[in-house]
């Protein structure tokens, strides 16, 4: 693909292939930091005392409010769980409010409200913020900025590097993939039909704790978020120049998420979830952390998906249902932009 | 004044009056950690294995380039700022991007590349980051946020509490008030005439350490940008409950920024600065770091500007050039939106 020109398209906020050449091509141009470099969910820094986990996300949803969560919730649960694939437990919070002019204020107290009960339930604490306010038009409502840090111990391993990831590795994925884009879109009101779809958006860091617990053969995790699942997939598959099989008959389905994808033409696996995790462990240790998964509120329907294998590196193959096999394509254009 | 209520107004971002009002009633309603209700530029943490500094920004100034600068170099100066005025050697940063359909790569490039400049001239790392993209029309060309890490040495004061500040200490301001805000306002070509004005955007760490490494009786630092210097020593005397007396003859002036304040009807104390750190520290030291100042580059206009009084506890006073007093008053309205 050809060096990126011109001007920024949806496409290249949405998880996918342009996003990732305008990474490559702007932001690492001149961000070339080994650690940003990694392009994880966390940075892990030394402060000279002790390692952190470091990350941060904007958050410019429409609408503010879905059925699950608020654009309040969405921000503290998507940085909690940006901290907690990276094994961290999360700590801090920094928050930062861009709302338009004429916002109403009682909104805005729900959204903050869902902030702090997110944060408290996660035992995190919202300790910086800033707050900025523009002319009427020049933004959508209110966008909110997210950081944080996470503590990690230290027998902490690089859960986002990949490097650990070998062929007959088991994946492993809490739960049916597309509830919260599909939220969303039910949010817009576009159709008349009314499903009773909710976000997943949810705090992961109990399930991965719970995880992380009980094995110390865990070698990836990922949220699967803007994307949905067939983008870490395929991220895996890239960087580590592994092969990917998952299995269509494993692979856990909200019902209701399948048939409206069906009806539109979308594949709940490029749907994106707000509390999926994407585990890659041996498969020594797959049904234990199955089971453990099983235990927690978000992983109740988790599966064993599919596997690390040797074979056609660098790709991610789906074995249907009905015996066939076909590639999971990297992400280029996108329906479903700012669902997060 | 009675609690917030109805819709939100420009004046809710400007750093004044209102925008505390907004923090109090909305914000620390919910977020009530002793660490984010210091309101200091940055929380200090401690992870568990030392401490550091954590501060967040968002940036949405209009223009994006400005004589001096451009968002990127502002939205990287502004944290690191904060970070340097908690006593903190900025050590990590995060970048946020949200970004309008449309918005031209050659500029976006332009704008990362001033971002990869100066964190690079800190010595501090961009380590993290994320990028959203917004349909045509739902924010305005490009909004950056930054958060940023900072580590404290062991024996560093808390010196955005204030608590160490007493009557008698001296005030220090670094240079000239208001030049960021008026050259801003000169690149949106409002007016026909043309200044030289420059935006004072630079990273105060080496003037920070400067201070820091002569004297240890400083008592409190605080960069002075939305609000500019008068919002600062507002702030000072409301929290600590102290009197201050500013003597209008001490300080320094940028003859363009005041004439052009004069021809508009504002005040040079009100306009916000990037570049600019209000420092109190006992009487004892006051000129060392004075001299120590004025040997760097952004404070080689450097001024002892007032002092602490035990009289008029909570107010601050200017005393005129022609020997009277006025109130320095909070900020309630605000001219100048976007300067950030």
């Amino acid at each position: 693909m050809r060096k990126i020109t011109g001007r920024i398209s949806m496409n290249h906020g949405n998880g996918g292939v342009y996003m990732q050449k305008l990474i490559s091509d702007v932001f690492m141009r001149f961000f070339n930091d080994e650690l940003i470099g990694n392009q994880s969910d966390a940075a892990v820094l030394n402060t000279g005392s002790g390692a952190i986990a470091y990350t941060t996300d904007s958050f410019v949803i429409e609408p503010l409010f879905f059925p699950g969560g608020n654009i309040g919730s969405l921000a503290v649960c998507g940085t909690l769980n940006d901290l907690a694939v990276s094994g961290a437990k999360p700590a801090f919070l920094s928050v930062g409010f861009i709302i338009e002019e004429g916002f109403k204020i009682s909104e805005l107290t729900r959204i903050v409200r869902s902030m702090a009960i997110e944060a408290e339930k996660a035992g995190a604490r919202i300790v910086t913020g800033d707050t900025k306010v523009v002319n009427a038009g020049k933004c959508d409502k209110l966008f909110i900025n997210t950081s944080g840090i996470g503590v990690l111990d230290e027998k902490h391993i690089p859960l986002s590097s990949g490097k650990y990831i070998k062929p007959g590795d088991k994946i492993l994925l809490n739960g049916p993939p597309g509830e919260h884009g599909m939220a969303i879109l039910q949010a817009r009101k576009l159709f008349d039909f009314k499903t009773n779809i909710i976000s997943d958006c949810t705090n992961l860091y109990p399930l991965v704790k719970q995880i992380l617990n009980i094995s110390d053969r865990v070698h990836f995790m990922r949220d699967a978020t803007r994307g949905g699942v067939a983008t870490v997939i395929n991220e895996i598959a890239r960087k580590c120049n592994t092969g990917i099989e998952i299995d269509e008959a494993f692979l856990p389905v909200n019902n209701e998420v399948a048939a409206l994808c069906e009806l539109l033409g979308f594949d709940p696996l490029y749907i994106a979830n707000e509390g999926k995790v994407i585990v890659v462990a041996d498969a020594m240790d797959a049904e234990l952390i199955l089971t453990a998964m099983r235990q927690t509120k978000c992983g109740k329907n988790a599966a064993i998906i599919g596997e690390i294998t040797a074979d056609h590196p660098g790709k991610a193959v789906l074995k249907t249902r009905s015996g066939g096999k076909r590639i999971i394509d990297e992400l280029l254009g996108d329906q479903l932009p700012r669902i997060c």
